[in-house]
């Protein structure tokens, strides 16, 4: 009866988007381990019962939460792919983390407030989408500016660059009183970059 | 009664050292969310009762251990100043980075696994004595490298080394199996200072 099975599970879907929608807005509220699946029921205008039909427990409504943050900061990078290869490594840079700032901020700091309590979870999975986009934002990169391919450290050079650099922003927006503002962090990353990569062709040139 | 108080003060000392202990060994062992107070007053070898005499709640214990991990990490740092002062600015970062790797590695990892779980806390507090003590590093060192006060930009710079540095530090050490091993990740940031120092007096030369 595949006519009922649609719409069925055209329900499920929808049911388990509120659930990951009000899993984020308890833990913005309550933070982590303020957030019961009972909250996160009542959130969801559900009973818990309906939420025991799709999770298992707590950590699996928070995988699911994990999982969808996840996908939106790469529903974020990738269509920026096509314009960041464009520019200098600068200039991407800059308009990367511009990009990064403006997605942890909107709501009210909602994936901000997630991001800071990410430690949380289990480390070996934590970012992998994210860091498979960036590194076909590297390679793709590297295409349109193949000067760069002489670099002999890339692999280092953007884990630094991506962990350091996803690490200083969460850290710095997070601040209530920065010692200077957002920008100034950003030209100090977009700088890094540079040097980095004007470092490593003079080392190989002399 | 001075003298009858003074024993007991010391013993209170013990107590709450060794709760802090234990709730390290249990974070280790269940993680923050599977860490409970009574399976800490249980690793200290007392009665839930006794823990409630020195703490309010989870909370309040996991603030002592954070000040603890805080404290530890402080001892490490200050007594190598002296060495790192007389050192170029890539031979102190890698000495330094060394140094809190074999922190963070020592007794089976206890400090990593603490780290990668920080996410959890406060994010205001979480390291000011760290920073501070880096801080003083950083113009302890500025007076060994009086060539170095020209910098226009110290504070945004150490701000992203010493941020994205202990990131990347930790979430290197927590992966399974990573691309490369952290001696060349340590070569990478300790060149990330050495070529943001030259980048930045080339910058104002030109």
């Amino acid at each position: 009866m595949p006519k009922t099975r649609k719409p069925q599970q055209e329900r499920s879907r929808q049911t388990v988007a509120a659930i990951v929608e009000a899993g984020l807005l308890c833990i913005q509220q309550h933070g982590v381990e303020g957030t019961t699946t009972r909250k996160i029921a009542d959130a969801a205008g559900i009973g818990v019962g309906s939420l025991y039909e799709y999770f298992s427990n707590k950590d699996d409504v928070f995988a699911a939460i994990h999982e969808h943050v996840v996908n939106e900061i790469v529903g974020v990078v990738k269509p920026l792919i096509p314009e960041l290869v464009k520019q200098s490594p600068e200039d991407a840079t800059r308009a990367l983390l511009y990009a990064f700032r403006d997605f942890l901020r909107q709501r009210d700091n909602l994936y901000l407030t997630y991001a800071t309590q990410m430690g949380h979870f289990t480390p070996g999975h934590y970012l992998k989408p994210v860091n498979h986009v960036l590194a076909e934002l590297t390679i793709q990169f590297m295409m349109h500016h193949p000067e760069l391919s002489r670099l002999p450290n890339i692999p280092v050079m953007s884990y630094i660059m991506i962990h350091g650099g996803i690490a200083t922003v969460i850290r710095h927006l997070s601040e209530r009183s920065p010692a200077f503002d957002f920008d100034a962090l950003t030209e100090g990353l977009a700088r890094m970059v540079q040097y980095n990569i004007e470092g490593d062709i003079n080392r190989l040139e002399s």
